[in-house]
Order: structure tokens, then C-alpha cells, then sequence
């Protein structure tokens, strides 16, 4: 026997036979108590998430202990989090949601040969403050014994046209061969140290000194690595070098460059990581700055491009 | 042009042409990721959260905006959460997602006319300490002056004989007149105030003196409160009286009793009220302990009775 409908069957016209012991109505009850007072935008956000959450719940069928278990361990992301370390970031990071996130918002696959260059995740490491620097000098304030420095240089070019795009700015921030930022490491780096702003010459080229990247590992206290053992998953970003390249009539691009060798391209930990954004470093003679080469080309759709709908 | 599969392609044996600019594989690559080493039940369930995150998100085309202004709430439920107050179990009631996990643990439909007393869920209220007292005695220990007392009782049968069961424990917990339980009051009540377990007589039946139940809110600071603004629903919970109900040899039943003319049965704030859980209080003449008087008989089914299977 099922229930005649004083309260949750009060939302619902259907007589049909159930076909499950769970009540059908349950997930459309909770989200028609929303009020008339909210956004659309708010409405279909948190309806979607409802629906998730249940659909999840039932597929699963969730035991007391297992709910119980999710409660503990959201508690324990906000109480580890504090001003310089945002958990619930790194949590949403390891599942695979910032990067999903990102797709969403920037993915664009022209209707041509040729794809703008690929978006990746931001991270918690950019700074607003780089200073801009000339090309061809080094973003390496302090050098490490064991960084390999690396001549990068390449040319940023329109999606439509093929053509350079000269003054377009190419941010780039990264880690040094400790695999700290400067904002990590205080005491052996300089604020600024391994970030810089290059604007691309008249033929959209620009060129600098920087390391080849060093993989590091996310903290191994905490949920984040806590939900990485439990999954058997290891903690390594592989190594990377953070790129923002704008310019006012081109959609921005943020993204980061890997090295085709590293050991942790495909199983990247926050799945940032996209097959052109993998490079190739080069050994470099005849530069007595440098020991590697890495040419990168860079290529920006027009603000408004929509590229290919499907 | 899409990718040609040097990283995330090398998990994906597909070669159609693809229906969203979305990757068709992220999801799956992120889910082959976990290692050979976790539990199967873990790897079911992690699966399946990641699958649900990732469809919410590409659904309502999730912003970074609107994912940051979620990692924020992740967080600051954790920083609101001490040792007495659990706001991630609020957030999940708020959500449904509570009262979902006791019907999937706890939900029997029988094949007969008569279905088990409905399960609830059971708060954070419940005291493993309440002292046994006997029948016709009162749990009011803390008199309020705004109480309406209650004579209340009932019979505890077995689903599938229809027989009394003898022995059964009543277990009942109940908020004073101003809406808080014991825990929450320390200034009004003593310890055990408005709690009790009593035990069923020969013929299966317990008797005692409560309180009519009263109204309350759920904390107006904190991230359920954001929540329920955002969605514009009302804080209150419905009146109600917790029970729990268990013997040996039979299922034991935890759930929760509302008034029929309570104003916020439809619309309880964490989805507790079910249609038999649903009482009328009538008014009591000749008894000078009490003002109002509420049979509730409670049906358990026999321990390992599975109940309808779908």
C-alpha cells in the first residue's frame, strides 16, 4: 500500500502504479517549495543541483553512514580552509569541476582547421601585479641551482585572419625548480620572482628566459588529499608553465603549457591538461642564457566568435 | 576541429562525430583516474557523485561565477560548524537529501493493506539518555506556561499478525512550548525534560503525559539560512513530537508526529512530514492532568520482512 496523498501527494496529479518503493513525487516537492522570490537563473541552478543530488542519492542507494560520512568531510573543508588556503577550491579542483567549469565558459572549436588555443583552468597562483618587462629579458628574479633555464618565445596570431596580433599582452607565472610559487616561498624568492608581462612587437612575436616547469604535489593534509587516498589517486600536477595572453580586441586566453614528458600528463590531478597545450622543450646551442628552447604560438578568436554550434 | 587525442583521447575509443562542443570523454577520464586500490562500494558511489557534478554543471552551463560563489558556501558551512552545531547535516536536510537517505534506508511497502508506521528522520535531538519511566506518568518535568498538556497513547502492533507486541520500548523527545529541547536551554530546562521511554504493557499499549508540540525555527545566521533566502522558503519546521519506537524481534521505527492543522506541513523546511505521520489532537474532558488527548498507534514490521519488491 502507498500513501493517499495528505501532504507530498498534494503536489502530484499522477495515479500511476509505482514502479519503485522511493516516493516519485519527493524531488519535485522539494523543489516546488522554492518561492516565487528568487532569479530565474537561481531557480534552474538549484533545481538542477536538487535533482543531481537526489538522482545520486537514489542511484547509489546512500546508506545513513555514507551521508553521515559526506557531512563530516564538508564540515572538515571549511574548517581546514583559511584566508590563504581555499579547500573547498582544491576539492571541486580534484573532482574535476574547475576544469569542467572552464570548458564551459571558454571552449571554442572554430568551423575552420584551426581551433583558438585551448583554455585552462586559472588556479590560486596568478597575480594582478606582474610587472611588464621587455622581451627578451628573464622573469628569473632568483635562481634556483637546480631551474634549467628555458629561451620561450612564439607569435600570437588572429583565429580569422592568420595574421600577427601586436600588442597583445602575454602574462606567464610559474613555480621554481622547488615547485613553490613566490607567494609559497618567501624565503628564498623575491615577490614577482618567475612572473612577467611581455606585449608582442609589431609582428606579434614576443620572447623571454624562464625555467622549464617543475611538478609539485598538492598539500598532503586536509580533504583534498584525504578524497585523493581514497580514490587511490596521487597528488602531482605535472609540471606546467601559467600563460594569460590579451589583447582589448581578442577573447583572453588563460591557459598553461606542459612538457610532453611528464609523468603526470594524464592523470593530472585537477584533469587541466589538453592535448595542445603540450609542448616540446628543446635543447638550445649557442645562447649562453639559456640550455633549452620552447617556441609556443599562440592563437586568439576575435571577441564574439562563437565558432562552431551544435 | 576537435582534439586528435594525445592526452584524454587515449581514454577514448570513440570516433563519432561529435553532438556538443563539450569532451564527450572528460567525465570518464575523470572517473578512470581512481586507482585499482579503493573499495568497490567507494568506487560506486565516488563514480557516480563525479557523474551527477559533472551533468549538473554542463546542464545549467555552469559560470565560474556562480562555481566560485559555491566554493565560498562549501567553505564558509565548515567555518559555521562547531561541536554543537552541524551545519552541513542542516544543509543536507535543507536539500532533501536527509529525509531521501532515511526513506531509501527505512522505506517498506508492504504487500497487504496496512504498511509499516512511516519512518523519519531522526535530528539532532535524540538523547541515547532518556530514563525509562512507566505508564501514566508525565515527561514534563520543567512546566512552561504556555504548554497545552496531551494524555497521549496507543497500541504497538506487529504488521503481519496484527497482534500487540508487548514489551516494545516508546521512546519520545519533544521541544518545550518556547520551541527548544533540553540541549538548547539550559536556563528553563533540566536534563531529560520532555524525554522518556516507556515500555508496552501485555496488551502492547503505552500511555503518558506530554506536551501539544510547537513550531520552531531553524537558525536565522549561518549558510542554511543564506540558503533558504536564496530559494525564498521560510525557516520553520512543522510541530512535531519525535518518537522511536524498537523491540527486539521487530524493525525499529524512528519518526516524528505533526498536528493536522500545523500551517507548515507542506512546506517543512527539511521533508520529514509523511501522510500517516499526520495526527489530530483532540480535546480531553474529565482527565485534570491534561487539556488534550492524541492516540497514535504505532505498526512495526518483523525484523528481515522485506516488504513489496519492485
Amino acid at each position: 500500500m502507498t500513501s493517499n496523498g495528505v501532504t507530498n501527494g498534494l503536489t502530484n496529479g499522477s495515479s500511476a502504479a509505482p514502479t519503485s518503493r522511493f516516493d516519485p513525487n519527493f524531488t519535485s516537492h522539494v523543489i516546488k517549495t522554492m518561492g516565487p522570490n528568487m532569479t530565474p537563473r537561481n531557480r534552474e541552478v538549484l533545481s538542477s543541483l536538487i535533482r543531481h543530488l537526489h538522482d545520486f542519492a537514489r542511484e547509489v542507494e546512500l546508506t545513513n553512514d555514507e551521508w553521515m560520512a559526506g557531512v563530516h568531510f564538508v564540515n572538515f573543508i571549511g574548517q581546514t580552509s583559511t584566508k590563504t588556503r581555499n579547500e573547498a577550491h582544491r576539492i571541486s579542483d580534484v573532482l574535476g569541476l574547475e576544469s569542467l567549469v572552464d570548458e564551459i565558459a571558454n571552449k571554442i572549436i572554430a568551423e575552420g582547421d584551426i581551433d583558438p588555443t585551448s583554455s585552462s583552468i586559472l588556479g590560486p597562483f596568478w597575480s594582478p601585479n606582474a610587472p611588464f618587462r621587455d622581451n627578451g629579458s628573464t622573469i628569473i628574479q632568483n635562481p634556483n641551482p637546480k631551474g634549467r633555464v628555458c629561451k620561450m618565445h612564439g607569435t600570437i596570431t588572429d583565429l580569422l585572419t592568420g595574421k600577427p596580433i601586436p600588442g597583445a599582452v602575454f602574462d606567464i607565472w610559474q613555480a621554481s625548480a622547488n615547485g613553490k610559487y613566490d607567494f609559497q616561498d618567501p624565503e628564498n624568492q623575491t615577490p614577482n620572482n618567475l612572473r612577467g608581462k611581455f606585449r608582442a612587437d609589431e609582428n606579434g612575436k614576443y620572447w623571454f628566459y624562464c625555467y622549464h616547469p617543475t611538478a609539485y604535489s598538492l598539500p598532503t593534509d586536509g580533504p583534498a588529499y584525504q578524497l585523493l587516498t581514497l580514490m587511490d589517486r596521487h597528488p602531482m600536477r605535472p609540471a606546467h608553465i601559467h600563460i594569460m595572453v590579451t589583447h582589448p580586441e581578442f577573447r583572453g586566453c588563460t591557459t598553461q603549457l606542459y612538457p610532453k614528458d611528464d609523468p603526470w600528463l594524464e592523470t593530472d590531478t585537477v584533469f587541466a591538461v589538453k592535448d595542445d597545450l603540450v609542448v616540446d622543450f628543446k635543447p638550445l646551442k649557442g645562447d649562453d642564457k639559456a640550455v633549452l628552447e620552447l617556441e609556443y604560438n599562440v592563437v586568439l578568436s576575435p571577441k564574439g566568435y562563437k565558432g562552431k554550434t551544435f
